[in-house]
């Protein structure tokens, strides 16, 4: 009823669609007929027949010949998780009335896992398989998925299936879904220096990542303005470096619960620690690393990028990364690499007299590249594999098979991609998906209307495009706005990551995004409107 | 210390002020000999003499020869809620323990009201005396105002006078501070028409306000999406127009509650009813009022503006804005009179009939204006007086010499503010300081920046300018977006509206909103940041 109030009032505001403001396109309402599903699946068949589900009998349990068992901790927080998002919180009342009229229910969800390895212990992977195949009947609804993770998603995708009607009673109708991720890459990055980001804000978008089937939360840890990453091996770092060592770090215990919670959501944690540049709260804790700048013949008492001719230097990340490497189970560590200054590096005699030995000549891109690539032969040797920004591959540093090419740069983009796919390198892509440059409007069709494939290639090439991620830098953000501004603007790139490249009718993206938003709100997640209207259940917090 | 390390980083990033984004102008972070006083008051000297507050001895009480007393129940919350933002909620510990080396105490704040009315129960209105003067010095601080509504700004200055060291002593130094507002109308717009507004956000904003010292809440309460104000007279309204007829509207306890906390906080609530427009949520619940549009000779189904041409439009009018004249106790009323669209008037037969018989021919702005200068009568047969947004003045509307003129539109503006008070009419600015027009980076500096007075004119004239409005229209915000999208931004405003015309400084702006900013997330408000850094205490919601 509700719904078709809502539709009717846009009908009558677009006769004037005035307001003191800048005219904005309404879009228009349709009712898809995928309901809320987001992100779509790869393929639904939902049939008008409905089956009831009760709070009192329904249950989700191990199917009987699932390799995952009572055991599979993962899987038991799984079934917690989605019983909770799906029947709320409330105390069962009447528990032992009976129901009157009910028609059909459903009152089991199966979820059988097939492989011998159900990953119930493991960690997700950029080849972990995420499909899944979900069939909705009475009285018995089977979740079928080769590993965990793609339970995940079904349990994700089942909970939406799920609605109530006005008197409500819980509904889902007959379905059969088959479904699979496009990209096997697809993230979130969120930085935790620009403003320190408190614990409850981080585990709170890990939900949210997992309500858009996210896999990768990309932790732009440290930076410039501040180290809150607290070292084991060198604490100063934090101590010094951080806004504040006790209120404004990541322990230990912090990373690891992190970790855990990602982990059981089937989302990646990879850690970046970007480096020559972006370094200058390295500094505080660690004399030496930085280089000091020099104005005319002395110092000035300023410092540049990571100074890249001593051995001091080497010897301190090689003991860094070994730590990082242990503490971040990921396969991959972000390296960074960008924007690299060499003003600094320009002034400082000891540098130039290195270059000439080098026979660098005045080129200090190849004194970066030096840099770049003593890092990445560390890290290489701490059996990780490593991320990148893309200035690294287009200063021709020599990299491994397997590094990942992060693409950010707006301009020439799809030449860029051309280049690093052609030269057999995995890549991602950010650059349309820079969230932190807001704007008025509805700015999330900009960002579901993006094809990543869209670049000249060959199917080889386009094969190496595994992903893509939504960057929150946070030059603006912290836990007072950062995760009304991330949802559900990220949650539209969710699914121009995820579902069918031809998903793009943006009448029924906003139907179903609409309701997806409210969905996250009744989560607890403060997820901004799209445009006007409103959801049956506003958020609580302030 | 935690300012002076962040000050360093300050510097250290403008090495490389790189990072992955448009490059963002660094302001410079000074430390302003104001401390963290937002709005600067008119004048204040502080002593570099510093005294400490106990919390266990300290007080806030009525002078004795204040003429307001203990009955004061406005005066009372005052004090208890500017005790608690300045102490905190935390128990007090080690009550007993006598304080070891302190030094000069302030243990006391007098207030002294000196008006023979001091207002207690009264509402502030647009002439009311906000003036005030503090005086700090121990053992006793004395805050002098004429009415309370002095009193109130008063208190918010001295709560931001005292400030901790790193050990936790509250200090607060010497001072003299005279004050009073630049402007008598410095106001707040919030829309809970394009998405319904929890009476929890409304109350939050009205607290942060007052610590902006702002004195207007102008509620445009309904419009074309939603109807929440629950009417009395006109039940069906608000059960027809509402999102949802229980959970999304403003019973008459809620509009009582958010008019008494708004009242004991110095802030007047001015409700905007706009018509003959911006109406399709009105049209649901009373049937009739709005204009049938015709598709050739025949009705469409659809409806346009209030219908100007009947008799039981006004009949209605007269009965509902009786009811909201006696239900918002201002003495002012918002009536909107904006953004007529005219293609569903011009569509229908009968109103094409009344042009004739009334020779307006195909002006159909005189019908506007005869439909207004009708709405105008009536609410003057309630004894109020109006505002009305400017296309009411631009049309030639016979306006009553009290009518206060809301100058909206940017472009022309410095014309229209010429001809709207050279016609003698009272005015107030919202143009420049539309805040749902979102961008990338500090925007808070070009609201600032504005100078309301720079139009040509008499002084006269700009004596008729009595303020302006910071304006959030609601398509875009909810709950979970609202108050940080407002706050700081808002404040920016709030300075520029209350301060010295010479106040202008960015940097210094910057040091003091900055330290602002993070006092308003303390007392719970979730501000966001104007740039890189940290508070002390990060909000604690989501």
């Amino acid at each position: 009823m509700a719904l078709i109030k809502l539709a009717v009032l846009f009908l009558a505001a677009s006769v004037c669609l005035c307001s003191k403001h800048k005219s904005e396109k309404v879009p228009k309402l349709v009712n898809s007929q995928y309901g809320s599903l987001w992100p779509l699946p790869q393929s639904a068949q939902i049939s008008v027949t409905a089956f009831q589900l009760s709070r009192s009998s329904f249950q989700i349990v191990h199917a009987p010949k699932s390799s995952a068992g009572s055991r599979c901790y993962l899987l038991g927080e799984a079934f917690r998780r989605y019983f909770e998002y799906t029947f709320g919180y409330s105390k069962r009342l009447n528990k032992d009335r009976k129901q009157s009229g009910a028609g059909a229910q459903v009152s089991e969800l199966q979820v059988l896992i097939t492989s011998s390895e159900p990953q119930c212990d493991g960690f997700p992977s950029v080849s972990s398989d995420e499909s899944y195949q979900l069939t909705v009947d009475q009285p018995t609804a089977v979740l079928t998925a080769p590993e965990v993770w793609g339970a995940l998603r079904g349990l994700e995708t089942f909970s939406q299936l799920v609605y109530k009607d006005e008197y409500g009673t819980l509904h889902i109708n007959k379905s059969e879904i088959k479904d699979f991720p496009r990209f096997n890459h697809r993230g979130i990055l969120l930085d935790s220096s620009r403003h320190f980001l408190p614990l409850k804000v981080i585990l709170a978008n890990l939900d949210a990542m997992a309500m858009n089937k996210y896999n990768v939360f990309h932790w732009h840890i440290v930076d410039d303005q501040s180290f809150p990453y607290q070292s084991s091996l060198f604490p100063e770092l934090s101590k010094e470096g951080s806004y504040h060592p006790y209120t404004h770090v990541y322990s230990p215990a912090d990373v690891k619960m992190v970790i855990e919670y990602a982990r059981i959501r089937g989302i990646r944690v990879i850690s970046e620690f970007d480096t020559p540049g972006h370094t200058q709260s390295w500094g505080l804790g660690q004399k030496g690393l930085l280089t000091p700048c020099y104005s005319g013949e002395k110092p000035s008492g300023t410092f540049g990028p990571v100074n890249p001719i001593l051995n001091s230097t080497y010897n301190f990340m090689t003991q860094f990364f070994k730590e990082v490497s242990s503490v971040f189970p990921d396969a991959y560590i972000h390296l960074g690499g960008d924007e690299v200054d060499f003003s600094c590096w320009k002034s400082n005699p000891d540098i130039q007299k290195f270059m000439e030995q080098q026979g660098f000549g005045t080129d200090y891109s190849k004194l970066e590249s030096y840099y770049i690539q003593r890092i990445l032969d560390i890290v290489t040797g701490t059996k990780k594999g490593y991320m990148i920004w893309q200035e690294v591959f287009d200063n021709g540093v020599k990299l491994k098979p397997d590094t990942v090419v992060e693409v950010w740069m707006g301009n020439a983009l799809e030449e860029e991609l051309h280049n690093v796919t052609s030269a057999g390198y995995t890549t991602i892509l950010s650059a349309p998906w820079y969230l932190d440059y807001i704007s008025y409007g509805q700015d999330w069709q900009k960002y579901y209307k993006v094809e990543p494939l869209s670049f000249k290639g060959t199917d080889a090439q386009k094969k190496l495009v595994i992903g893509g991620e939504a960057c929150l830098w946070g030059e603006f953000v912290d836990a007072t706005n950062l995760t009304p501004r991330l949802w559900p603007r990220a949650s539209a790139v969710a699914e121009r990551l995820w579902s069918h490249k031809d998903v793009r009718d943006t009448d029924d993206a906003y139907s179903r995004l609409s309701q997806h938003r409210c969905r996250m709100v009744q989560r607890g997640i403060p997820a901004e409107p799209l445009f006007v209207g409103h959801c049956d259940y506003e958020y609580r917090g302030l």
